[in-house]
């Protein structure tokens, strides 16, 4: 039986590019999405077509429950979760705090913070009792500053990753792998920078950013370094690391 | 009338002590706790025998509406708030993964960064029509760093973090001044401190840091940065400080 | 006698105006800067017209020996240093890699680095043996990272921010306050902005940032808070914070 | 002709085990450091071995021109240099500041800081034109904090991290990856931890860290995400990554 790869969040961006490329490298993908059951089933296909297998299920990861019983059946149907990638947040754009509602404001922290907390409830014991286990959490700038008009999301993304840090302190000596992968950059994803943009503003960007586009993070390449983190030896593990493109201007830095 | 300072969670350790401190520097303290009214009168009564002015009040933070309908009183009964001390938190002890409960890991976030978000949206509209406004937000070093045992803790305070950078993002050129205080150390605080470790270990404990305790943050001391903090001139405000006794370990030191 | 404050980069911005406050408050001001006697003597006699007490000496702290002489003559001249400020630094205006040769990237360290350790290995002992000192250390954000063309400058700026924690690691226990202020943002200060930019940009820049320039830092009030670092109790020590206008923005966010 | 991998400080631990990781992967290996030729042959031979290839030179970069002539002698007789692991620091050990002279503050300088400077210096423009190449930066956790005793190298590993960014802020646009690799940990490494702690306490360690030593890092697999960090694409870079092994404690964290 092959090695499970749960992929929480696998949209057409480095969730379901990430999830394809754990199942070329032998692992069963199960791929979970909000919505868009015609994505999923494509995302699936492809993944078979191309030689490797994969399971598909919609599950809104803020009701009760639904994502706790989702792993259990995983485990029961699929086999013991290796890898799980938490690929959820909600990046709604600027918009100032008068715009920012209570619903919004605790979205965010249901899908950043919550979520990866419920995930980490279940899974983390299951990991440890066979003393392995990877845990890779997709982030973003938001979790280590803070820019106007982004209060509810970098305050979701702030709390994850103190949580991967609290998360790391407590599993990594029973054999839990857990890594924050910072996303410092725009994505080449139709699903979530695409939809925030528009297809027009979206394709314009994408031909600025070079004849292959690779001035935005292409979501194949950065899968390539979520399998290698899922591959680090547990003598030589990786808890944090950015990702940018090479014309991209580090966060860190001005303009 | 006297400018005000809301303290909210003005317990016997910073945040009572705090509002002491603007009391004596001309503010009418506005003190809000939970719980412990005698204990909140008792600490009225101080400041008003010191010659301060205060007001107190029980509030509970994590209840709907509550924050924002005391807020608006303070400011209809007292006049213009003009500096806010969030002094609201959730340290609740170590704790595994598996006793960190979904309630607790919640209460942590409603208390640590949904209220100080829910303070904000009240406050901050007024203060930027005023052109003026402090807010000190009272942190830990589970804002920047993970421990074991700090699941909900960390979370709640690293999501607070990055709040205070978007809310300084926003506001600070409308003139408000918004600082995030790492606390960095045990407190001689009897009211949080003390309840957590018992009044036997708490003593031993303060004896052991010196004469005066003063190898523990005594809050009077602690109170005077933040008191400066709100004297700041706008052309030279701090964002961010620690604050730990001398013969502490910075947290980034190896002990 | 007066307790001391010495400063190394009194010039007509943050350092001298340091000095200044100092005085105000009671310390006997050392000024030393590495050329213009003239403007070291209008310094001195300000200081002394306000009713404060100073010297003033021309150092190259670059020279071997010339500082580690002149911390010992003004201790033997003036009584115990209680304040050491330093104020050295190279910021030199962007220049690529190119055109950064050794002599000036090894100059900068000198200046940034070096001169810290130099003066804290003469001081640092005489301070402990005494129970009590403070160390304040001007620095940039360019201690916290590296933008394009800084290369010399980041580079000793980095240096001198874990310099700060290793002398704060060691000596804190013994009484000695190391701070370490990151200066987030233009100066007012003709010496060395003024003479980075020229006259006329330099005066077009203050006219842009308001009518009393308080868009920029003025040297006056960042000295509230160096002379505020100073008076903190043992008890509550702050190691690091920031330091920006409020129209400014902060080093972490986009514009 | 194979494209070259430049070691500076290839002793029998990260630096060697790199070179031959990437000679495995089909680079010409370049390996330099101080001392030891006799070391320095058996490293080149166990590369060929196992059927790599690989040159050596011995070379003290702290003499002036060295380290430039040696650059250019590569590029001339090996061919381009398409990845440099600079890889020398001056981990001394715990040593207080009166036992930190002048001349052990500016040797871990011109090792840790300056070196690198220099060697980015001539390497830079040669990568730039073809419009690749990588730098990898093995560094330490101080330089991201300053621990008690270690003034030195705290200083020159923090100038170093700085002038890390500011390279990939001028370069990153041109081809050229820096990454910045915070070894996090005791490593499994005969000729510096192992001379540190003497032969005797060197084994203790390994034997107290797991039956294959795998609580140490291990120099072999710390090696694989060097090689996959030269691996990555331009459009998803990783700027800096920390490394340790599972059971250790993170920097950030208390034991």
């Amino acid at each position: 039986m092959k090695p499970v790869c749960l992929v929480i969040g696998a949209g057409a961006g480095i969730g379901g590019t990430v999830g394809a490329r754990f199942a070329q490298g032998g692992y069963h993908a199960v791929l979970c999405r909000r919505s868009d059951e015609d994505g999923l089933q494509k995302l699936g296909a492809a993944i078979e077509a191309a030689g490797g297998s994969a399971s598909g299920y919609l599950l809104d990861a803020t009701k009760p429950d639904l994502l706790e019983e989702r792993i259990a059946a995983v485990e029961s149907e699929h086999g013991p979760i290796e890898v799980l990638v938490y690929n959820l947040g909600a990046q709604i754009g600027d918009r100032g705090l008068a715009e920012t509602d209570h619903r919004v404001f605790e979205r965010c922290w249901r899908l950043g913070t919550f979520g990866l907390y419920r995930a980490a409830t279940v899974l983390c014991p299951l990991m440890a009792e066979r003393g392995k286990g990877t845990i890779l959490v997709t982030s973003a700038t938001a979790a280590v500053r803070g820019n106007a008009g982004q209060h509810a999301h970098a305050a979701a993304m702030g709390g994850r990753r103190m949580l991967c840090q609290t998360l790391n302190a407590e599993f990594a000596s029973k054999g839990i792998h857990v890594a924050h992968v910072l996303i410092d950059g725009a994505v080449d994803a139709p699903d979530t920078l695409g939809k925030m943009l528009g297809p027009e503003l979206f394709e314009k960007l994408r031909q600025e950013r070079g004849l292959d586009h690779d001035g935005l993070l292409l979501p194949r390449e950065v899968a390539e370094t979520y399998f290698h983190l899922a591959q680090q030896h547990r003598s030589a593990w990786t808890h944090e690391l950015d990702l940018r493109a090479f014309s991209d201007i580090a966060w860190w830095n001005h303009p």
